[in-house]
């Protein structure tokens, strides 16, 4: 075997004071071993990983998700300026597992966003490139405690709104933001359902000039639209805002929602039971993803799969006798 | 090993012939060997479930939920009595893999649809009691695919609305159905996120005397609140209606719109796509479930699981690594 050990590493210890420091380069770097797939790295990640863990955890972890065209990295580039005023120190991290698209979209995002990219106090991080949606959302997770033992105090999580990528997000943040346009009513095709059901709050972003009234309009119809859903567990009711990223209007809103939510969620309990809820969630959806990949990633079994579904949408075996027909093969593949 | 096997057992061959000559009794009789966990019934239940595959797939399959109160058995009974005399076949299946609440509510609603479970044209079946979900959308399943060889030509399948039952419903039938009642608002709190959204119509029920007016205040509400949603893949946009099933009011309309929703996925294609869709569906789930099981099963895995869960919880061991941990553990097993 190749030994693909790269010579430019560190050791352990002097990423982990790096991080703790707050240095930004050493924390690019450590964050680039935690997305790397060569198993040298992989050790080194464990290593700083574990060091770090019991400094990880104190920001405020919010998801931000929004169709392509809705102004999400605009929006994002004036809420994160905005928290710089507010004292703030925000670190942008961003979930796609498609690779194709996140490449365009992060390097567009990155160019776009270029005064927050150029605050001391701003750390910008494009999405790791990964084949599978779990990959992602470990090395995002990971990225994320990371900036957090680098002291950053807000953590922005964005994803793209059109995929599965949102409950993974969902699944990692304290407050999850949709962003939304006003329009013809037909608007909310891009967004995949579900998606409307997880949202903390809904800025309908590009409200200003002609579009003011319509956006308005449209908070008024997502605001009664809301109530249909049955109340979260955190018992915040989920809000419904204008804002212009553009003009930098009601983006101080959006901020001040998110302090009451926390004051709301640090008060009953919520927001500490359901941080050590995702933590154990996170390492359940590890273990079942590699379960799955245990079955799924063998050649043999998924050349039969595709016989199977053939035979099952022909009558020719039923759903239960195919699925135990296979899982009889695999067992006894051991 | 003890031998378990029952003496009163036909052969496989009496049961399909019964089956496919539409033997009530012969059918229940069948009903009872798939539900059953008996190794010898086992292999019995796949020959049937082999034989009469190709018969299986000719109905309407109607998911029919709502939360306790609704009045959710006198609808069915309503419901049911009207299609027998728009000539239907109609089978009455239940799923509820909380064995204690269902054994309540299995033997209430059948006491309860007492009219209709004395028709020829209907067949009312209590819910498998099972363990896991998986295992009773199994049985309803095989149990719905029996109905149908058998000749039922509309399954309605009820669930109770506040589980995860309704996802496996929805899994397994074409068109879903919310029972709601107007209410203060805060009606809709003993319905779980989702299942809204997979709502093809929602029925306001109990509209009768002093609830008329709500009742329509109510479906206004829904409608406009359905709007929010994305436009479902069915091309069928949600409906809303009133309906008092204790006086038989509003129900052919329910019928009305099924029936309109079949044409219009008859004719785009998603009634054939969907329904293939559900049967491959349905062996991954079971293959996955089963994969669960492997793992899960196992008394040395889930006691260690809990001990890494507090682990977790105090930060002394990433939940990446934790699941890293426990899948080299699993896979050193075997």
């Amino acid at each position: 075997m190749k030994n693909y050990k790269r010579k430019n590493r560190l050791s352990a210890n002097e990423y982990i004071d790096g991080i703790l420091k707050g240095d930004r380069v050493l924390l690019s770097r450590a964050i680039t071993i935690v997305e790397s797939n060569l198993e040298s790295d992989k050790e080194l990640a464990k290593e700083i990983i574990k060091a770090i863990l019991p400094n990880s955890g104190k920001s405020i972890r919010i998801g931000i998700t929004g169709v392509p065209g809705v102004g999400k990295s605009t929006f994002i580039e004036s809420f994160g300026k905005y928290l710089v005023t507010q004292g703030k120190r925000v670190a942008i991290l961003s979930i796609d597992p498609s690779s194709q698209r996140s490449k365009g979209s992060i390097l567009g995002d990155k160019t776009r966003m270029e005064e927050l990219a150029n605050m001391e106090e701003a750390y910008i991080r494009p999405s790791a490139s990964g084949d599978t949606l779990g990959g992602v959302a470990n090395k995002t997770g990971e990225t994320m405690l990371l900036c957090e033992a680098a002291g950053y105090d807000v953590i922005l999580i964005e994803t793209v709104g059109v995929g599965q990528s949102e409950t993974a997000v969902h699944g990692m943040t304290d407050f999850f933001l949709l962003l939304m346009l006003a329009g013809a009513g037909d608007e909310l095709q891009g967004i995949k359902k579900g998606i409307m059901e997880m949202a903390d709050m809904v800025v309908i972003n590009k409200a200003d000039g002609d579009n003011i009234r319509m956006s308005e309009m449209a908070k008024l119809q997502y605001q009664n639209a809301l109530h249909i859903f049955p109340l979260a567990e955190s018992g915040w009711s989920p809000v419904v805002s204008t804002a212009s990223a553009i003009k930098d209007l009601g983006i101080d809103n959006v901020w001040d929602e998110v302090i009451k939510y926390k004051t709301l969620v640090d008060e009953n309990g919520y927001f500490l039971k359901n941080r050590n809820h995702q933590q154990i969630q996170w390492m359940y959806n590890n273990i079942n993803e590699e379960l799955k990949q245990m079955f799924y990633g063998s050649e043999n079994i998924s050349n039969q799969l595709s016989g199977l579904e053939k035979d099952i949408v022909s009558s020719k075996i039923s759903p239960v006798e195919a699925s135990q027909k296979i899982i009889e093969e695999f067992k006894s593949s051991f």
